[in-house]
């Protein structure tokens, strides 16, 4: 085992790269001053190359060769298996792409985002349009490196879903399509939710303090993460023992910093929950981008989202925010914050109408990466088909096109479709968990959630990155993904909130 | 001048690795949850061991050569020929010093650093006991890869203040000390000053805005850089444009966060000041310890606990802390920050005692590289030592030993005399400073630094590293390093202050 041992710590110092580059993206979307952002860029340029550089070089090959040969004989879902595959998969797919291609991108993502931290507010798309054109070029030829696709955002798809296909997604997202609009239609024809309840203005600290509150009844380890503030709040691992966790804040929504802390707490929690024995190796981290929004959307919505949760969390909430939320009650506050409607900020939206926003940007992206579409063109294409799929006029850029980090902190194409992933994974996990622990929704009724935490470790989180999210759907629901939890879990939650029949 | 562009290239490349590694220590010692330590130290002794490989590599001689070829011609102090010139002195030390050395050296930094944070408030000497026997270890084995010194602790005060040895230091101690000693004593005869004007209680969020409101007058640019809170407050820069400074507070007294903040600041304007093409290379930053620690202590001390300095700033202190200061005056909150006291911490300590207890420390450093002193007998000397040369009790090793975090966050040896160097340095050039432009007291007592910081930014900041100290020393002032001008400082602060003929 002494070739293990070899690889191992080959990985490590890999990884070790790339958890720095992690510390100085983290830096950059939290505290670092405007001026560093040209530097901080080519910092985590050259951080990046050198990890690529050190990860596709022959020796890691030879060394996966090596260990490949004295496990052969280990069963499939052993570590040391796992180790060797879930690695082979990733040599073999990055040694496709030049290093000096991965650099370029991480520069350019770090400079693009650094322009859209001003652009946005100043709602300048013009700005950013030489960014992204740089950006979708980059797109393209990260694409091209793996030769031989059916469509162009295959080889970007399965970066982070691997397994999946553009032509699996969209006839995924047809079908979503065909059952979420008519559900969305009803509600619109009945009397709207109020949503007053929420349109308070209560000081940050209170509402982080609450938020806090939630995060650590639900698992998450004050010792190994913490949490800051940010523009667009995302989870990020440092190591095994150090997950952070950012959010934001709004005035006037009592709701919009918990539920954005639930959201990526839930992405901690399986980040937090692999084998500490997998840490520096690719087992370390989750299964792909559809199953880890599967566990932030399971703890935001599935939960937080519930009554049963509010049952004990509203007093609790009441207790901390002050007379301003003294007399809403239970019911009263579960219909707010399930208020549906068709509105203009993706991470703002409501359960049901959520999916629609993804489609559309998913649609933009075939359209962008096929050449279809020009990036000149994004911003009055993003207005005339939201305004053509929701209802709702687009009013300008920094709610329209400028709204969502992705484009202009990475790669076009890839990223979005996981958000619908997830979506339909957590309603399957969270059934599979129900029928496995009946006491599950009374537990949450109480403020417990040591149950259901632990299932979630045990099948899913445990396992890190070693099955495939088709294997690990299998092995944890019996079944493929399927859209009909998600939609028996809509339909049950929507159709009394709003007097469906 | 390609192979000037090939140089510099590669040692942006190394100086990435090393910013990135500065990244880290500052979240280690910032934000860092505490199980992330182990980790982090892995991963700061990985991006150091990358970062010297490539440093000493060959080629980085080769290209040294080269472009030495090249720029013989240039005068001295051109900017290609100090890049020559510095370079391959750090290149020359550097190579004599195994990747492997330096990977453990900065790995048991991290370590050692995150068991001081709970050992020292445990006041649990013990406990740091194994990592500080390591750390002597590693001192000494850092210093024997340059044999041939004089004194074991030669190589290591080169590494920060270039040209002096440990006779240097020594001699020039007992030179101070004689004058000192002798001030000290004067000033313990006379009736003590009152500083119960800075025992009051200000809320942190206050005395922090008071502190930013300060150094934006010095000149700190908030654009470059930020401010937050550690243990062991310290300076550092990740670019050019990002430099970083922290602060820390204690309850019961006004200006504690502010003078630390002032000093912080002082190294920050140094670093924010050197000329930006040295960015990415071996001129980027100051020319010594002593250099650095004479801009902070000259921004703290001669700047910040000067009497004109006051005149300006108590009435904004006053109305930003609000009653509890309404009713001192200029001179009577002169007399309070500046009480001369034999105090148990040196970061408290008065301009008077100061070095005494750096002379301290450096006597121990002394003992423990020359073997006469063993780790495990440490902390009583400590306390024997202190009794005899200050006079004063040490209750315990959290406010003895354990008090400064250099021991525990580096190596034994090299970096203490650096703050007396730097104390004796920021009269001489303050002094210079004035003779040059005899408006600057008439400029503080109006809050007006603009003057100083451009003198300092033309005759110091700007040139970086590119000169050695002595050849700053001489540029600036016309002399070598004297304890002359700072002992005119102190005795003619210190004998109006009390009284002394």
């Amino acid at each position: 085992m002494e070739s293990l041992q070899a690889l191992k710590q080959r990985l490590t110092e890999i990884d070790d790269l790339r958890r720095a580059t992690a510390v100085l993206s983290w830096d950059q979307t939290t505290y670092m001053p405007p001026a560093g952002g040209t530097a901080r860029g080519r910092q985590m340029a050259t951080l990046s190359r050198l990890a690529h550089e050190t990860f596709i070089d022959a020796e890691t090959g030879r060394l996966l060769d090596l260990v490949a040969r004295e496990t052969e004989s280990l069963p499939y879902d052993s570590d040391e298996a796992s180790l060797v595959r879930v690695t082979r998969r990733r040599y073999d797919r990055d040694r496709r792409i030049p290093a000096s291609l991965v650099s370029e991108i991480e520069e350019n993502a770090a400079l693009s985002y650094q322009a859209w931290t001003t652009a946005r507010p100043a709602n300048d798309f013009e700005r950013m349009r030489p960014y992204l054109e740089r950006t979708l070029d980059l797109s393209r030829r990260a694409a091209d490196c793996s030769p031989g696709y059916d469509h162009i955002m295959d080889p970007l798809i399965d970066t982070h879903d691997h397994g999946m296909k553009a032509s699996d997604v969209r006839q995924l997202f047809h079908a979503l399509r065909a059952r979420l609009e008519p559900l969305v239609q009803a509600i619109a024809s009945r009397p709207q939710l109020d949503d007053s309840p929420l349109r308070k203005t209560i000081p940050l600290e209170t509402q982080l303090r609450f938020g806090l509150e939630v995060i650590r009844a639900f698992g998450f380890d004050f010792t190994r993460g913490r949490q800051d503030m940010t523009r667009h709040p995302f989870m990020t691992r440092f190591a095994h023992g150090d997950v952070r966790i950012t959010t934001r804040s709004r005035d006037n929504d009592v709701t919009d910093s918990l539920f954005s802390t639930l959201h990526e707490c839930g992405h901690a929690l399986y980040e937090m929950g692999f084998d500490p024995s997998f840490e520096g190796t690719p087992l370390a981290g989750g299964s792909s981008s559809g199953v880890h929004e599967s566990q932030s959307r399971l703890w935001e919505n599935l939960v937080g989202r519930s009554r049963g949760f509010w049952e004990h969390f509203l007093p609790r909430m009441q207790a901390i925010f002050g007379r301003d939320l003294d007399t809403v009650s239970v019911d009263a506050f579960y219909r707010a914050i399930n208020r549906v409607e068709r509105s203009l900020i993706r991470t703002d939206a409501d359960e049901a109408t959520y999916n629609l926003h993804v489609m559309l940007r998913f649609d933009l992206e075939l359209d962008l990466l096929e050449g279809k579409l020009a990036v000149r063109d994004l911003a009055k294409a993003w207005r005339e088909r939201f305004q053509a799929s929701m209802g709702v006029a687009v009013p300008d850029d920094a709610n329209g096109v400028l709204q969502d980090v992705h484009w202009y902190h990475g790669l076009i194409g890839g990223q979005f479709q996981g958000y619908t992933l997830g979506n339909i994974l957590s309603a399957q996990f969270f059934a599979t968990a129900v029928q496995a622990r009946r006491e599950i929704p009374d537990d949450i009724r109480r403020g417990s959630f040591g149950g259901l935490h632990d299932w979630l470790k045990e099948n899913i989180y445990r396992h890190g990155s070693k099955f495939t999210p088709a294997e690990l759907t299998k092995r944890v629901t019996g079944n493929d993904l399927s859209i009909e939890p998600y939609m028996a879990y809509l339909e049950g939650k929507y159709r009394p909130l709003y007097g469906l029949s």
